[in-house]
């Protein structure tokens, strides 16, 4: 009997609420499917894990904490920001992966990510090509920025996008409360370095006038203070209290980020934020309207709590589709998820190759922001709606979520230096 | 048959998830002794609606409307941030309120807030004996800060401690799956002026060692920076990724606020917010760990989506038992919550007397923090972990909690100058 080749699956870039209902998708089927296809190697931090030969036995562990991934945050294999270098350069660093794949009988990539996460996928690909290793390479789209191209929307998107329509509501009806003597003004910065698709879905919350977020200030909207601060004020004038939703991404009239870091990560974006205090200190200097600021950061990308589960069930489906489809034959594409209709929503799985995905971004559409450019239009609206439907809850334990625990994260042993 | 006296009822100071819940509690039992009690008139805003005789008529609204307050957030009926004058100097004011009250035959005074809430009750209850105006004046209970003392915990807090357990957690796992090559410290900023009790509340969150949150930072312990870094240094090793929650109340060795804006609030308060930050970048400047951080502000104390059952049964009961009370005779009194037992959690609504309340502030116990300094202890943990028990969800429309929208808010005609 031959024997059956195993699979790597890794977790790669900035993690999301629903990453690991993937992760639970794709071991699931891969158990269901144990006469064709042989165990889930996961890379411990991305594709570290790979070079490190540091890879998570996903067999040992017992079914009801691989069910435990549906409702876990996070990346519980680790994830990673690594830049494979480009294969001219150096191979060395590929003839290790290789190494380590043969070694463990690897004949499966499986690399859940984004934009960047697809670059490694598309290079280990064509590395598989010239090296003469049979790799089947397979992309399974994550990313809360939702700018993959190819795909109507990225699994980890609809979550905080839902994340973001609950929160900025809340904070309306709280600033609201308090407009007569305090606070009037409130600012919520949300992620989304170079395209507004989280800040815009937070749009779904105003739902008729007068509703919050009252503003919504767009990466794709160079900033206009004069006009924003005449929006401030009529705001007030007409609703007593205004809440805003700004993007970290936020860039003046000469294109330049209102705020940027020095820092910048191994891809070399920058790392942004901090951008909610500098509209509060324009609001408060320019208006004296009180204001007061939250910063999401992490939280909204994290808030397995408040999962949509629409998002839920794509992620978790596209997991399982990734082994069905390698089981057809499928090879250097990645699963991308395809609108049939918005209403009612109807959507089904699909693939692209992925040399058009790697590196490429899909910026949010002029014509989903309002004439204004402080709103979203309706056929945004249309766009993001689908994507927040039914709540998901997790189990909850002593008043808490009961997050992890239930998985060993059992290594394989490590037979190369 | 003599005509029913109106109660006046409003709420004031900063706003909770289920500050509504009150409201509901107290507008139900006014409802079902319709016979013995006369309609509850809200103020808009606070006591400001007493002054400007702008006053809601609640028994317009239909009963599902008055339900729909069980999960709105913020202050349905408007809050403020406003303190009466002392009576000797200026009665003016007090003349003013007491004609609305006469006006609209109003003869009970029910005040929903914090600290310097009751302290405005017992003013006015003092000045109705002072103007020979009856008026039964009660003080219920409400502060995220969970500072009144006389009342073992204060409605509204358990929300946002249930916010805070749950938020530092998801942030948690979402920075260790990020360690391995980019951020490695995420930090939390949470609210507290002159206490830490929701710093505290978010300790729930590590049940076992290495769990987050790995260091709290206490407005009751004075920052050590060298000791700070030593043990983020420490979690680093252990546990590759720190979770950290900060106080807005942080103080140096000299007692002085890390971080204070020059604004302060109609009380003298000053705003507090942007610790985060500083705390970062201390982290980045002498570790070069990378950090992410993020300001909860407002959500924590709107986040009705994630709302403590036992929080909203409270809140709901106090306003509920206020009204029985006043009709067994109370009067000069702020209800309050007497813990019988934290294991079975079970407790009981008692009263105080309004002048012991006015103005006092409740400490966080030293001993609720452990030795170290950077968690809580056993007899914390006691304390806390009721008050986060049971998930209130709202219901949701469009894939959003679906806040407002039943309520009329018409308002009594004014029949005065």
């Amino acid at each position: 009997m031959k024997k059956l080749q195993n699979i790597f699956y890794a977790q790669s870039g900035g993690v999301t609420a629903v990453i690991n209902a993937t992760a639970c998708g794709l071991i699931q089927a891969a158990r269901e499917n144990s006469d064709k296809i042989g165990k889930v190697l996961a890379g411990h931090n991305g594709i570290l894990g790979a070079l490190r030969e540091e890879l998570i036995d996903t067999s040992l562990e017992t079914d009801e904490a691989i069910n435990s991934l549906l409702y876990t945050p996070g990346g519980a294999f680790g994830s990673c920001r690594y830049k494979l270098k480009a294969a001219d350069g150096n191979t060395a660093e590929y003839e290790r992966l290789f190494e380590v794949f043969k070694a463990h009988n690897i004949a499966y990539f499986f690399y859940n990510g984004g934009n960047d996460s697809q670059d490694t996928t598309l290079k280990i690909s064509e590395m598989s090509q010239r090296l003469g290793y049979p790799l089947v390479c397979i992309g399974i789209p994550k990313t809360i920025d939702n700018d993959l191209p190819l795909t109507d929307n990225c699994p980890g998107f609809g979550s905080v996008a839902k994340y973001i329509t609950t929160s900025i509501r809340e904070g309306a009806f709280d600033v609201a409360s308090m407009a007569a003597t305090s606070t009037q003004v409130f600012i919520m910065e949300v992620m989304g370095r170079e395209a507004g698709w989280i800040a815009a879905a937070g749009g779904l919350a105003a739902e008729k006038k007068g509703d919050a977020p009252h503003i919504i200030l767009f990466p794709e909207i160079p900033f206009d203070e004069p006009k924003f601060l005449a929006k401030v004020t009529d705001c007030i004038k007409k609703y007593s209290s205004c809440a805003i939703i700004v993007s970290e991404g936020l860039r003046n009239q000469q294109g330049n980020y209102l705020v940027e870091s020095t820092k910048t990560d191994a891809f070399g974006h920058h790392q942004l934020g901090g951008i909610a205090p500098v509209i509060a200190d324009i609001i408060t200097r320019n208006l004296s309207y009180k204001c007061h600021y939250a910063v999401c950061d992490y939280l909204q990308r994290s808030a397995r709590h408040l999962a949509s589960q629409t998002d839920l069930v794509q992620a978790y489906s596209l997991g399982s589709a990734a082994i069905d489809l390698v089981l057809k034959g499928a090879d250097g594409i990645m699963l991308t998820i395809e609108r049939k209709s918005s209403e009612p929503y109807e959507w089904a799985i699909g693939t692209a190759p992925l040399s058009k995905v790697a590196n490429a971004e899909k910026y949010l559409p002029r014509d989903y922001i309002d004439k204004e450019g402080f709103g979203i239009s309706k056929k945004g609206r249309e766009y993001f709606l689908p994507l927040i439907q039914g709540e998901a809850y997790p189990p909850y334990k002593n008043g808490m979520p009961d997050y992890g625990g239930k998985l060993q994260f059992k290594k394989v042993k490590k037979c190369l230096a």
